[in-house]
């Protein structure tokens, strides 16, 4: 715990079966004109857009509906979305859905009384939020990205062949988010999957990174000790509650900072696999997947201890006998049998991605510092061909 | 985690070496009398006082003095302070030290504007605040209690020989508290070795509760883990600043409700410790070491899965050719030799206790339900004479 940091997360969570029942003890906190925001049609289908709209006309609100929130929501749709709550002259938004609805929600709710271009400002410049910023609420129907506790939002700018995340501050999280674990049920299995992969690289990104003695690598063990232990049960029956609810639990807190703090973080497998979206328009998850062992294999060297510890620690791997760089190894064994086991996919073939995209992808990945390595063009080309 | 729960914390929280420093950006958002709340005066020997007094002045603080907190905060201290408070028309209380300290501020906090008598209100009669509450600030000396992160405030009355904790929700949070290790430096081996178990001891009460899988359980080894390898650095060099760092850090996740969410909670070691504390007059942390391994020991048939996981997943005990019983055993063990080598008293005698005094401490303790076994009155006796 090397690291001088500042923490604060103030969204409060509703957990379990029937937390939504709360949105009305939290609806009566806030404006009248609501924004109400989602994806597709998966939530007409499940009957959860009846009982939101039920509970939000028995409280009073005033609907503005913006639907239709793609799962990579874009620079396009955050303008609309604008126009849409200012004709509203909306004063709360909630974002029924999973991350990409929730990530949206932000965007537009730093931009309704930004002055500037949105895009340019948050994503392109990076700068903070001097407006009025229009709270958020969210009932989380699919787990991964955290973003119910976290202030991330990533828009995508397809004219310009952009992908920005921009983490904003406190004021921008949630002001509360529910979480009921039945609510995930209905996911189909590969998406599941991925998003059970993509909560596991959240920890390891983190958890490779830093060589001091830190609070937080021992947190991210538990973490990822619960998740492998739930997946395995969740991939054989998706309706297990204990399941899915350790499961969505553990997503929250897997990238709500809590385990980020005193560590640099390595967000190299993220960096991969974007860049692989980007060429094949995979599922984020399982670009993560097919990534994360040649990458893991290709920095073991330099952080060497770390990775003998993940071994010993998170997948009792036997030391007897066996020098640091194979119990290390026999870590990412594990890991790979487990990734099998639970149906992610382990190369970048199966995802649609060709010999003949490996430069383009290199070229689209942006190569951060923070991990046991930096890594050399040369290198992520190497990883990217041993990812095939 | 089959529990339905909210879970809210809204403390900021200010990590590492010279954190002291951000002092400067909170108080420009509160008010301009400061109550300012200390204990004895340790703060005035380390030079800490006049560090903060210099930043309340240059921030155009007025500051009426409140000192001398004991360690067991009184309601007669707590009437005292609120007249203070009052007579300084205060609006933003900074408490300066350990867990009493805080605990007492909080207290004060939401006992200015109170129409009726708050020792009754709250600590009798266990009643919400429906008063404004003025907000608290606190700059943490001690670790152990994860006041500066909780809305936990225990007081004591001695005219009623009541000492009552209550847990006040997120408005009563501190605001903002400011973390850093090196001034837990200074504190006598002895206190910093109770608070080591009293930090374990609050997540052992969390942990061994609840027969469901639940990630609150598996966050709670990665604490214990990361607890007990800082405990051992920190006896032998107490200006560790890695170790110390980690249990500060610990110290605040371990009581902040997080760990606690899905979970009953089993608190009989407290309430053991507290009889004992009040017959005794000792350290709460050696309070609760020297009745724990008894208590565990009575009540390890009970929770037998729960005993076993403890001792592989934190003490790594080697289960070949063992039962159940025995690698439980052998996980009580390991933490008894560990006890040992940090130095906690292993037994009520040492505190102090006598055989006489038993039946009154078994009539002064409170039997929670939450635990693997509710205890009857004889078999608490039982638990007290076996920690002599």
């Amino acid at each position: 715990m090397l690291g001088t940091f500042t923490f604060e997360n103030p969204t409060r969570i509703h957990f379990g079966q029937n937390a939504l029942e709360s949105l009305n003890q939290e609806l009566p906190k806030f404006g009248k004109n609501v924004l109400l925001v989602y994806g597709g049609g998966s939530i007409k289908k499940s009957g959860l857009y009846d009982q939101v709209v039920e509970i939000l006309k028995a409280n009073g609100k005033t609907i503005t509906e913006d639907a239709g929130v793609m799962s990579n929501p874009t620079v396009d749709k955050l303008y609309e979305g604008v126009e849409r709550a200012k004709a509203g002259n909306v004063d709360f938004i909630l974002a029924v859905g999973g991350g990409s609805v929730i990530d949206y929600a932000k965007a537009v709710s730093v931009s309704i009384n930004c002055k500037e271009d949105p895009w340019e400002k948050y994503f392109e410049r990076m700068e903070d939020v001097d407006c009025e910023i229009v709270p958020v609420g969210t009932v989380l129907t699919m787990v991964g990205t955290g973003s119910e506790m976290n202030g991330g939002s990533v828009i995508t700018n397809h004219a310009k062949k952009l992908k920005i995340g921009h983490v904003f501050g406190p004021n921008v999280f949630p002001k509360f988010s529910i979480l009921d674990p039945t609510y995930t049920y209905t996911l189909p299995t590969y998406q599941m999957v991925a998003g059970l992969f993509d909560i596991m690289s959240h920890l390891l990104e983190q958890y490779f990174s830093g060589t001091d003695d830190n609070t937080s690598d021992y947190v991210i063990e538990g973490l990822l000790r619960s998740v492998i232990h739930s997946a395995r049960i969740a991939v054989k029956n998706p309706k297990d509650y204990e399941a899915r609810s350790n499961i969505m639990w553990t997503a929250t807190w897997a990238l709500n900072t809590f385990t980020h703090m005193g560590k640099p973080g390595d967000w190299m497998v993220h960096m991969l696999g974007q860049a692989v979206g980007a060429y094949t328009d995979a599922t984020h998850g399982m670009t993560l997947a097919a990534v994360s062992i040649p990458y893991y294999k290709h920095i073991l060297q330099a952080g060497l201890p770390k990775f003998k510890r993940y071994a010993l620690n998170v997948w009792n791997v036997d030391p007897t006998g066996k020098t640091d760089e194979e119990i290390a190894l026999a870590g990412l064994d594990a890991m790979a049998d487990y990734m099998r086991e639970i149906g992610v996919v382990m190369n970048l073939t199966d995802l649609g991605a060709t010999p003949d995209m490996i430069e383009g992808i290199a070229d689209a990945t942006f190569i951060l510092k923070g991990g046991y390595k930096v890594l050399t063009r040369d290198e992520v080309v190497a990883i990217l061909k041993a990812s095939l």
